[in-house]
């Protein structure tokens, strides 16, 4: 298969880089081949933080559950849903304009996403390391206000990038099987037990630190609690209501 | 600029497909690609409807608006956000699961579109083409319904690939100055002005079909009505409550 399928199939999260400096021209170039991405009618309703404050590094990664490389790695952006931009945009063409709708909450972070997702590609392929953080919507309004973000726009996640100072291995995902389904949805519950024998033996011989546990078995956390309970109304108050 | 920056930044949604099929290996990887993107936790919450059933593509395309490519692109693809797996995962070795909640679906939907993006890089480096196909959302119900999508899956978008029989345009982006931002959100209308006569002079001379309006004035359609408003309660009834 080609490398670039082969270079997507070899992702995994970086969290230790080097010294290293990103040169400013193949930043913007990142951010240029994440702007090729498809957008929802070319609305491209997306803005990137480039937090390059030392303070404000160090403050993200205390508000983001005490994640160091966000302070340590190359560069850190901030990846926004920015309904804003075209809305006045369009306002300014006299357009009557709604906002707040379900939709497009969807359409903004969906953007943002596929936007985000060819820099993550882009920064590897020029042998970069990458670490999505999601852990910014742990603090959400403290993380807007720290980057003056206006209304109309949110922070949808961080990514952390360097030059890598480590190799970590390359976590199975679930079966290719259980993702494609032919015609119709179907259920996937015997691949799932397959992928939890997969993902037990990989923990007990990964690089990284052992442990002993399933897939299905680390998911609790993320589910048997109320998960950021604060998105609702932290969106609202941006100006996504989700009418 | 290496050649991965070089595709993605030659990225246009391609209509026109010709009769090559797309062999059943090479689909299976573009998948394996898409799954190798960043996942939330490591949740992987997606599932991909591979519609294969010529009556269903003509219903789907019918449903999105009129869009005769779903039909005829050699692949059609349904990308949908899929919290039934994770959460009966973890249901079955004792969690109690909460539902429902906001940020579960910005974590199943940013998944989604993250792997989808990397499925719509691998398939162009490979020499296919791709659109994604925003307007399942016009009827997603109906298409639920049609791909008997189960409570807790909603369809985020569709996918036509194919082997591309025309070549348009590259459509301008906005300047990379405006999307990214050091330290803090700043103002970028002198940018959205200055590319509103980008998108203008690009209209005057593309070689699908001119017109003359500014990137400003053809987001008029997208904001100055309620957008897909059936999204909200359509969400809610698929189990996902945005609580």
């Amino acid at each position: 298969m080609n490398h670039v399928i082969e270079l997507m199939k070899s992702h995994r999260s970086v969290r230790k880089f080097s010294d290293r400096q990103i040169p400013r021209e193949l930043l913007l170039e990142l951010i240029r081949a994440g702007q090729g991405a498809a957008t929802s009618s070319h609305v491209q309703a997306y803005s990137v933080i480039h937090v390059t404050d030392p303070a404000n590094r160090e403050t993200i990664a205390e508000l983001a559950g005490g994640q160091g490389y966000i302070a340590s790695c190359a560069d850190f952006l901030v990846f926004c849903a920015d309904m804003k931009r075209p809305t006045e945009a369009s306002e300014r063409t006299g357009a009557n304009v709604v906002r707040g709708m379900t939709e497009q909450l969807l359409v903004a972070s969906v953007d943002t996403a596929l936007m985000a997702q060819n820099v993550a590609t882009a920064a590897e392929s020029e042998g970069l390391g990458i670490c999505y953080i999601g852990g910014i919507r742990n603090n959400p309004q403290a993380i807007s206000d720290l980057l003056r973000l206006p209304k109309h726009v949110y922070p949808v996640f961080g990514m952390c990038l360097g030059y890598p100072a480590h190799d970590p291995d390359v976590k199975p995902r679930l079966p290719v099987e259980a993702i494609l389904k032919e015609d119709y949805y179907a259920d996937d519950r015997e691949h799932v037990e397959a992928y939890d024998a997969t993902m037990q033996a990989y923990y007990q011989t990964r690089k990284g630190g052992l442990k002993d546990s399933t897939w299905s078995q680390n998911l609790a956390p993320l589910f048997d609690t109320k998960l950021r309970p604060h998105m609702r109304e932290f969106l609202v108050k941006r100006g996504f209501e989700m009418k």
